[in-house]
């Protein structure tokens, strides 16, 4: 569920105490290791953090798209596609699959891999899988304000929620066009300038 | 690195203090949601627990691959791809390469990904690269005990020490046969009966 993203980017990503024992923690290199970690001070526990992973879906429909529009924030009342947190337990397509029926109420089938997308500075990777939206069924999840299925000419370009999910569409588009949908994979990062930079593998 | 894994399985996966405040936590769904999380008794943060991505690499030269032979727990002595836990602040494949360099001293170049793994008995997701390894240069890292690079009918397939190792393996072969390498998914669990089921799809 994306109203997770806040809470994974402020208050659990700075660490006061061990998780552990209790104790506070400080920040060392671990004997062996080359990175900073929070190690406890009382216990010596190592306190690793590494990014997650953003499931998502694609979903198609008579050559159409379901995007959703933010009932949260970050980013309320832009577009998106249904994306979250995968949670520990589940597969990537299980995930992709999730996330779509909380935010669309929409079941989608024959998932497949379609994009990779690193974005460093945040410490995600999102994974998005092509899927087919059974029966073009949907309406809005908890999470969700309204949903709709666009050609791509009906794609709100100017009022969408993320840069990923810009990324995504552009390409997805580009490959239908041709009929054929390689994996894709990008790289997007804020620059120096605070400006977002894409790379495209 | 894989020296994380026991630390990761272990203490960071159970949780008995906030890392925030320092109070103790307790398990419940939280408000909205329809997990059970760890949750702060004293200042509510919840805290989320999330699959973690081990990147990877299949570096080839002149028709063969290069495995390490592990000189750290678990599977101490048996023989793997070099791999490990993504790091916050990389890409994918920059993950994949540091491994390789970290792991087999070695350089690898036009990273592709080709084997997206689910583990979800142990939260984790691989993402294996098929990579080129440059002049053909290897040799043991500080995990490692030895390198080899092998042709098919080389490879330790009984010594293997992980069964993402071996069914990466496998499909690397089969495709290498044909000269076409799609993109893999499997999922690997653990069954009740603790035997490893492997779903390709």
């Amino acid at each position: 569920m994306f109203a997770a993203i806040q809470a994974h980017q402020s208050r659990q990503s700075i660490m006061n105490f061990c998780s552990h024992c209790g104790a506070p923690v400080h920040v060392r290199i671990p004997e062996g290791d080359n990175l900073p970690r929070y190690v406890c001070t009382a216990c010596a526990t190592i306190h690793y953090q590494n990014p997650k992973i953003v499931a998502g879906c694609i979903p198609e429909w008579q050559g159409r798209v379901l995007l959703c529009r933010r009932a949260i924030e970050p980013r309320y009342g832009l577009w998106t596609l249904p994306a979250g947190f995968m949670e520990n337990g589940e597969t990537t397509p299980a995930a992709a699959a999730r996330e779509t029926l909380e935010e669309a109420n929409a079941v989608v089938k024959d998932l497949e891999l379609y994009g990779v997308f690193n974005l460093p500075h945040i410490n995600q990777v999102y994974m998005l899988f092509r899927g087919r939206l059974q029966e073009g069924q949907a309406s809005a999840g908890a999470e969700t304000l309204e949903v709709r299925l666009c050609e791509e000419a009906q794609v709100p370009w100017d009022e969408l929620a993320f840069p990923v999910i810009r990324e995504t569409l552009e390409l997805f588009f580009e490959d239908r066009r041709r009929g054929v949908y390689p994996l894709r994979m990008s790289d997007i990062m804020r620059g120096a300038d605070n400006r977002i930079e894409v790379r495209r593998y």
